[in-house]
């Protein structure tokens, strides 16, 4: 049945009353009953072997529970390489390694015994360049790196400091610099940054004599932490049960295991069974959660005088720091997408992910994409402008179109991106000189999605036609809750208000390969139509033994089922008899799953494979900036911002996902960079870090695209990533349109912009 | 595939661990944040118009949050007949009407509160004796019993005391005496009893903003509670949300809406959205939340020299109190039974809900099945005396058999009563006279199931073989999360420790009528099964694909898959990639409905009707009493009890299920007596109140027949209630057979039997 107005529709979002008025409980409201405050004990050396640890002051301390060090649970855990243990064992790799936990009956009392534990450390020669981290003989974070169990799609480099090594080669990169008339080659970089969701990461563990142990976690990945958990510990994956706490705000550093393992092997240790709560501090949020990647990218590129791409070379070295955590899937999602939304015949690139002694590198907002397209756009602008060729012009020349091949092989299909380059240049009224220190830019994205993955739902109806979903989709302020509602809603045929999406826990809601990945429209809303779809039917069956029709010529909305092509008034659904009192019919469940077909994995040595990922998004985002030539500030006049998202479910959310993330690209664009200073960080809270205020956010002229796909839901994609990549590159060309100067390391600070406008003052002379 | 040994095993329960370590965290134990606590003000008369409520001086009280009248939340609830306020209004009908409530911060502030509020009453005639009150121009109980909404099977008489009037017509009853050779008539009483589960009643509620609320409950019925309560709140269903707090027994006290109500009423009137408790004292257990109801049954019946049993004609009269609760559906459930496990070819029977300015009457172990048979089979003996034959033999010669038609026009299935009748004799060797003041005596059982209902379940499976079991069951110490995870590990293959069974949510936990009547094996049983199984087939079309064989050619075992046939070892379930890492497959999610097939109600007139249950239990019991002729002190010696439950799932759980049946049983048999005086309880405590200690409870030799249903999983029926009904009969039988004396009002007392025994001699004199 067509979608009948719910889908496109801007519902108000289900969560808005409860979160406006102060009532949503987050993770850190929560308080479970005889709960106990973990505090943890993290290395001040950046690089050294543990000697000795001594806890026995701390235990002895009236009021702790209970105090865990790595000899407790003696494990590693990692769900792409099992590298990192729950507290540090033999050594510690960085400033902020936990070391040892204590759990007391106040946060005071953990803290005080934190400080009666003695560690003797024996210091180790550390490394903080992943450059220098990459050579051989440097210092090894991960000696046993060879030994550590790893997906197979990711590839260490054993006695190396190599987390993921991923190749994309194709055609003949040296053929191709030949055969171009301008080739350019440069080093970008983009620095450590912060994520700074508002709420801080929080877990509590409690286990109970069966052995059964339940996990509380503000965790984008419920499933992903069941599994390795219940791995861990030698459990049954029933045994482990994960409730996720209401997220405020996630943006990639509450995927994969956070505090899940230091709770556990703390609450493992208490002897009553009281439930261990760690909350961490803002300041263990800046360095001792996980970070953006710092990227280093050496990128060399030619183009024809005609304009068009020839050969891209690129080395793209992601810094994961301590431990692999995301980083091989960040830098291979990168390495996917490395030659941005444009075709080039010939490719040769390298994805590295390198540890070294920094804070952990983990998901962020776009799995490296946005440092990838800070390298790329920032080239196409320096080529566009060596062959004296508009930008936007290069742009549209060379980018992919529907049934294109990818760089790894893939035909594509829902390609939106022409479009939303037209529409983002036409909104800032591209092609009009601006003024003297104003200046606009394009910047554009181009991003897989996790391949391959599934989702599950469960829809139950109650007898008055309102419903249960069941998903273990995690709604951290992005709106997925209202999205999967709406199409429940519409596949049922009844009132959006009239749907709830409950929260996730894996004892009850169904699979889902996790939160992040812009994947959760797609996968999870397919997996909820089928579900409802399922529901349905066992609806019409019911109603149409009542009605006396066939279930066939059934139809429903807004609550009432209709014989098809009648214009008679319909049945209230609440009329149909359910089954769940006296009388006939039964009850309503349905199920629904949606998995993505088989993909071959990339082949090791090219990149090459046809399926990578399920869909592709699609953007291009327009700027205009003044830059005050005095003071080196950039001011963001406006942002135009055009994806392709394959079709709207709720336009406002989909809006407010886009700006949103443009403020964030703002952030890292201009503001935003940790200062790791010999492995400390040294800005470590919001006076010293700092991040976009709503002050700070520019006008964002969210537009959308809907190059519809054949297999997502009303032919819905992803909006929760892309708006951040294309703002660094749109704002990076538009300071060099104003002021002729081009910064290659983000952020561009004022000062950045005042250094290089001395130098080409000088250069000029 | 056949049982592989997991059915019919005595595993162990699934939650015996937390239990007896007391780590289980029942009703009263949990304390959700920012939780205030009310306190409920009862009517001190048993009849009386309200005046005037004053709560201005309780709603000044420092740390009083609200004050709840009959004014404010102007409804009715229940689910049979809706007749039920949750504050009074206009009028208190029994010493314990619920007047106002008040929530506080802590106990001591609600009750002083309670103190502050003045309640004006005018008295009116109360009526307690329910064959008065059925009497023309008895004081009414309820004089809009006309307008009230009843479910259509139920036929309340408006403008008298009468609840419901069930009808039973069959034969020409006249003749049948006249065809009798020997004819009794009787007058059976049973008094009113108490539950006493270990856990008194316990309920919260919490509002939103958004006007949503969740109620956590000790309730026997979540889905019940949700409709009435979205219904009374003028809400879509899935506004209410209804979470199953851990019982610590039920015994039917816990069916239907009980403090709920009571509770969302204060909670509306709480501003800042805290949620409220009402949990109920002991004392308030007793005489405010729900008795058993009493009866008085007048039975004649008919009976050839042969021992043909020809002819019954009953009158039983259920006092149900102020309100009607589930006495309408106990008393047509008895109704029903009325024949007891004979065939009797003329009937004639009449089953009353009475009101009267008493304590509630609600479901109780046996929905007035034992208050039945306490008549019926007290009078078989009778019967059996009048012509001389033993009444094992009498029993024996009218029992049904597969295949009889029942006193409603139902071709009876899955009938072991003769089994059980002969085991239960030979177990107390039958025959073998005892010795002076011994006796032996046999009581049976027959009794339907809810009929039609429904129950549905999810299976979720996880990548390591272990499972999920959703499912609304409430296991309130029966065991039936054992039972169900039983099903669910047979039916998919593995380990009864690899299936959790999730504990009651509306939110997540389909639908399911209610867990009463011994329906939950039979009903959710078949649901877990079906859900398994659709697991299970969707785990083989994944696996099949792995394997390279035929879904329909693989069968699973332990955790194993294998070839059916072949005698290779097998492939741990959780080498089958399901989709939920990277690579191959898809998640399983299995989806259960059982539903009853559609019964065409009874006819009101003659009871008459081809399906009012689908499955009957049979069962019958024999005990040995010693009689103090000193001190008419009942001593039982043993106690035999064989049940016909189809099939055995977990045979100790069977024992134990039959032996606390019998326990209870025994306490109304011989100790347990509520004392209503003018409309007081006067014994409301376990001091004044007997219940049988471990002491008390007798050495039960429990044994099975497994007449197998056709429609039971694995043939199973249930066992929840039916050790209750025979014990009382077959101790009056056998007291009858040690002393001579026959005592037809429970409890069988000391003092009725000294009473008894004088009056005897009185008599030989």
């Amino acid at each position: 049945m067509e979608p009948t107005g719910i889908i496109g529709s801007s519902v108000p979002r289900v969560d808005a009353l409860e979160k406006v008025t102060g009532r949503t409980v987050y993770g850190p409201d929560l308080k479970i009953p005889r709960m106990l405050y973990g505090k943890v004990l993290r290395s001040p050396l950046p690089h050294a072997r543990i000697l000795r640890v001594d806890t026995s002051r701390a235990e002895r301390l009236p009021g702790v529970s209970a105090v865990a060090t790595g000899n407790d649970l003696m494990v590693r855990y990692g769900l792409v390489i099992q590298d990192q243990p729950p507290f540090a064992q033999e050594k510690v790799r960085y400033i902020g390694d936990p070391v040892a936990g204590v759990a007391a009956v106040d946060p005071d009392t953990a803290e005080e015994a934190l400080g009666l534990i003695k560690v003797d450390y024996e210091e180790l020669p550390p490394v903080f360049d992943p450059l220098k981290a990459m050579e051989p003989g440097a210092p090894l974070v991960h000696e046993d790196l060879g030994s550590y169990w790893t997906v197979p799609v990711f590839f260490p480099a054993p006695g190396t400091n190599i987390a993921n090594h991923f190749k994309m080669r194709k055609g003949d990169i040296e053929q191709g610099f030949r055969d171009s008339d301008f080739v350019t080659e440069n080093i970008f970089s983009t620095p450590m940054a912060q994520h700074c969701p508002l709420e801080p990461h929080v877990s509590i563990a409690k286990f109970e004599p069966s052995g059964r142990v339940t996990i509380w976690s503000s965790t984008q990945h419920p499933y992903s932490v069941r599994r390795e958990m219940a791995r861990v510990l030698k459990k049954p994956i029933n045994h482990v049960r994960v409730i996720v706490t209401c997220l405020g705000g996630g943006f990639g550093a509450k995927v994969l295991l956070k505090l899940e393992p230091m709770c556990v092997a703390l609450a493992m240790k208490v002897k009553d069974f009281r439930p261990v709560r760690i909350l961490l501090t803002r300041e263990e949020e800046f360095y001792a959660s996980v970070v953006r990647h710092p990227t280093i990218t050496t990128i060399k590129a030619g183009v024809r005088k005609d304009g068009t791409l020839m050969a891209l070379k690129t080395q793209i070295v992601f810094d994961t720091g301590a431990y692999a955590d995301a980083g091989p899937v960040v830098s291979r999602s990168s390495g996917m997408s490395i030659t941005g939304p444009y075709r080039i015949p010939h490719v040769w690139a390298d994805s590295y992910c390198v540890y070294t002694n920094k804070p952990v590198g983990g998901a962020f907002r776009g799995f490296g994409v946005p440092q990838l397209m800070w390298a790329m756009d920032s080239t196409m602008d320096i080529l566009a402008e060596g062959i004296g060729m508009d930008p936007l012009d290069l742009r549209l020349k060379n980018a992919l179109e529907e049934g294109d091949t990818s760089v790894t092989g893939q035909i594509l299909h829902s390609v939106g991106i022409k479009e939303c380059i037209r529409k983002a240049a036409d909104a800032i009224e591209w092609g009009k000189k601006p003024g003297k220190y104003y200046g606009k830019g394009i910047g554009t994205l181009y991003k897989m999605t996790q391949t391959p993955s599934s989702s599950s739902a469960f829809v139950k109806m109650n007898e008055d036609g309102s419903a249960e979903v069941l998903s273990s989709t995690v709604d951290m302020g992005q709106g997925s809750a209202t999205v999967l509602a709406q199409i429940a809603a519409e596949e049922l045929g009844v009132q959006v208000s009239h749907v709830k999406v409950v929260s996730p826990d894996t004892d009850v809601t169904p699979f889902d390969h996790g939160t992040a990945s812009s994947r959760s429209t797609f996968h999870m809303g397919n997996a909820v139509k089928q579900a409802a779809a399922d529901a349905k039917k066992q609806l019409f069956e019911v109603a149409a033994d009542q009605l006396e029709a066939r279930p066939e010529d059934l139809e429903s909305r807004g609550g009432f089922i209709y014989l098809k092509g009648s214009s008679g008034k319909g049945t209230p659904i609440s009329a149909i008899r359910m089954g769940v009192t006296y009388g006939k019919g039964k009850p309503i469940i349905g199920r629904g799953t949606f998995s993505v077909p088989d993909a071959t994995p990339l082949d090791q040595e090219t990149g090459q494979g046809t399926f990578p990922s399920i869909f592709w998004l699609y953007g291009a985002q327009g700027v205009e900036v003044r830059v005050d030539p005095e003071t080196g500030k950039v001011e963001v006049l406006r942002v135009s911002a055009a994806h392709d998202l394959g079709r709207m479910i709720n336009p406002l959310n989909c809006e407010q996902q886009v700006e949103g993330a443009v403020a964030t690209g703002v952030g890292l664009a201009l503001l935003e960079e940790m200062v790791i200073e010999n492995g400390k960080p040294v800005n470590r809270n919001f006076r010293d870090y700092r991040i976009p205020t709503s002050m700070d956010a520019p006008a964002v002229d969210a537009m959308f695209v809907e190059a519809a796909h054949k297999d997502g839901p009303y032919g819905a994609k992803g909006v929760g990533e892309p708006a951040l990549a294309p703002t660094a590159p749109a704002i990076g060309n538009a300071v060099y349109d104003a002021i002729g100067v081009r910064i290659k390391d983000l952020p561009i600070t004022p000062e950045k912009i005042l250094k290089a406008l001395k130098e080409k003052k000088g250069e000029n002379k």
